[in-house]
């Protein structure tokens, strides 16, 4: 085996000391731009390669990227990604973009209770990518570490101190419903997860209740189910919706799992889609065109969102910058098959 | 053999305490940054090479356990975890048990041609979880490695040098296929991922010659189909076979998310499943069961072959055994709705 090439190797072929070779590798401007010139040749001659963990010491770049979620988790049952497919997506989204700048993803679950500034600091993250909601003490607790953190779908005020990807979530529920509307449907039901506890599923029944608004349409309680946003939420959404012998055509769905689960509903129940009931749903998950009939939903690019996040946090890290960017994107309507139009 | 450069060496060379340096090389932040950058520069000179035992002793283990998928990407599109949602299930199996522990993962897709064994070294990880099929070559350059290693579905001799969870897939297939010819299906059609490039697809294969064998049924060529092992390939099969005319009231796909596409096929043909084409899966993801009509699989438990391989990877590291093992499961037949039963 070759031997390796060490930081003295290159000191010694530039002729220079070993602190000058550290100092140029660390960007530390102590250093003539003659000398550094002779050491960026002599490392390209030598091909030398410092070792990460040199490299974590010295100027604490770990090359890590820190992706978490919560945990859903209800007693011994693993809980972290399984509920939504939403995650697998993004987390292959931010994959590719760190990868290829020689980064890894330390992915973990996020247990409320846990000293998480402690463990960024511990693993000497160098940016923290977030998905999902948490508690603004928890944000609080790490908004001045000094390393870039991308939160999505963020609308709290205090999360301005974050980097954020959003998407128009209330356009996204405006655009969701008047489609339904320019189908036919003024009987249209809102399925959704807690508006209490979720600010996006918020600006979605914003949006539902502005399309109704504009259209003169009567908002009925009787239409109004609050679920958990898993397909478990969205199949009980359905059997609700049944028992409570409603008269809506068209049910909007805050996210496609919950579609999902109520397109189950409906069909054990010989319930036709969209013959009896038209749905559509949000975020345009693989899966929504997986089903049949496919599912009509707002597309929100959930694997570009991690990318977005991914180069936020690079381009935060490469440019050294503490300045914090929000990124909005716009939902886009796909239409496939479960929507009846009425005459 | 070199002698071996320890962390006493290091706090030597560096003129600082043997705590010292394991504070820098656990992130403390006790140590000011002249000291920091004395000890990274012994280290470089040294070449100096934190190992397992002395992480151990020094109280530096990494807690750090990498998981890794093949990248299946094709140009710019990311392509880790989106194409079977398996992989999720399977990692959060994973996550569950080793948080528990106070580990974390390190998430990585694996292109072949990264120096990967360098990778493993750099950050240091206590242990490995190896998702998918990956080259003899790669294999062989990091079984050597003193951290365990635990891979899934290795049926090849050179990975008993490895940890491994395996599902009996030959026993699968065989009750898959019986299923079907109790359910008095004689004609049935075999979907699957390539049997050259995956030993696994080869056991169930072998499972449903063994079956139709038992029952006297030929085995028709026509009722072959290899594909890609994701919904687009199960689609593409699906057209394939209605295309061929064939005769098969039955198929059994070697994969959920290929009889999902082979599902979605036969609808948008106006096929009634079952009453056009019975179909069995294999995996028991949770799509199999959100989707109408349910989809009938063989269950290997997902969730469980995640957990075990951390839990194997754990205990490896605990008892410091150099032993390897094998756990293989038994795969489950589920019974939902989407086979017919013929007089």
């Amino acid at each position: 085996m070759e031997k390796k090439i060490t930081i003295r190797d290159v000191a010694k072929h530039a002729g220079v000391s070993v602190a000058s070779v550290s100092y140029a590798l660390n960007g530390k401007d102590k250093l003539s731009p003659e000398t550094k010139q002779r050491i960026m040749e002599a490392i390209e001659e030598l091909e030398y390669e410092p070792s990460l963990t040199a490299r974590c010491l010295s100027n604490g770049d770990s090359k890590l990227i820190g992706v978490t979620l919560p945990i859903t988790e209800k007693g011994d049952i693993p809980g972290v990604l399984l509920n939504n497919p939403f995650f697998g997506e993004f987390i292959s989204g931010v994959e590719y973009v760190i990868r290829k700048e020689g980064y890894d993803i330390l992915f973990s679950g996020v247990e409320t209770d846990r000293q998480y500034k402690d463990w960024i600091q511990r693993r000497r993250l160098d940016g923290i990518i977030m998905l999902g909601v948490y508690p603004h003490s928890l944000l609080k607790e790490i908004k001045n570490l000094d390393i870039p953190i991308a939160l999505t779908d963020a609308y709290e005020d205090y999360t301005k101190d974050f980097h954020r990807v959003m998407v128009e979530d209330k356009l996204g529920g405006y655009l969701a419903t008047k489609h339904l509307i320019e189908m036919g449907h003024t009987e249209i039901a809102f399925v959704t997860g807690s508006l209490k506890k979720s600010p996006l599923n918020n600006q979605r029944y914003l949006g539902y209740l502005q399309a109704l608004e504009e259209a003169d349409l009567e908002v009925k309680e009787e239409y109004f189910i609050e679920e958990h946003v898993n397909f478990e939420g969205g199949y009980k959404a359905g059997i609700e919706l049944l028992k409570r012998k409603i008269k809506a055509t068209a049910i909007f769905a805050i996210a496609d799992i919950m579609a999902i689960g109520l397109m189950k509903a409906f069909r054990e129940n010989n319930k036709d889609i969209p013959g009896d009931y038209s749905i559509i749903g949000f975020d345009d998950i693989k899966f929504a065109s997986y089903v049949t009939p496919g599912l009509t939903t707002m597309k929100q690019d959930i694997m570009k969102k991690g990318m977005i996040c991914a180069e936020m946090v690079l381009e935060a890290l490469q440019k050294k910058s503490s300045e914090r960017k929000t990124v909005i994107l716009k939902p886009e309507l796909i239409i496939r098959d479960s929507i009846r139009k009425i005459k």
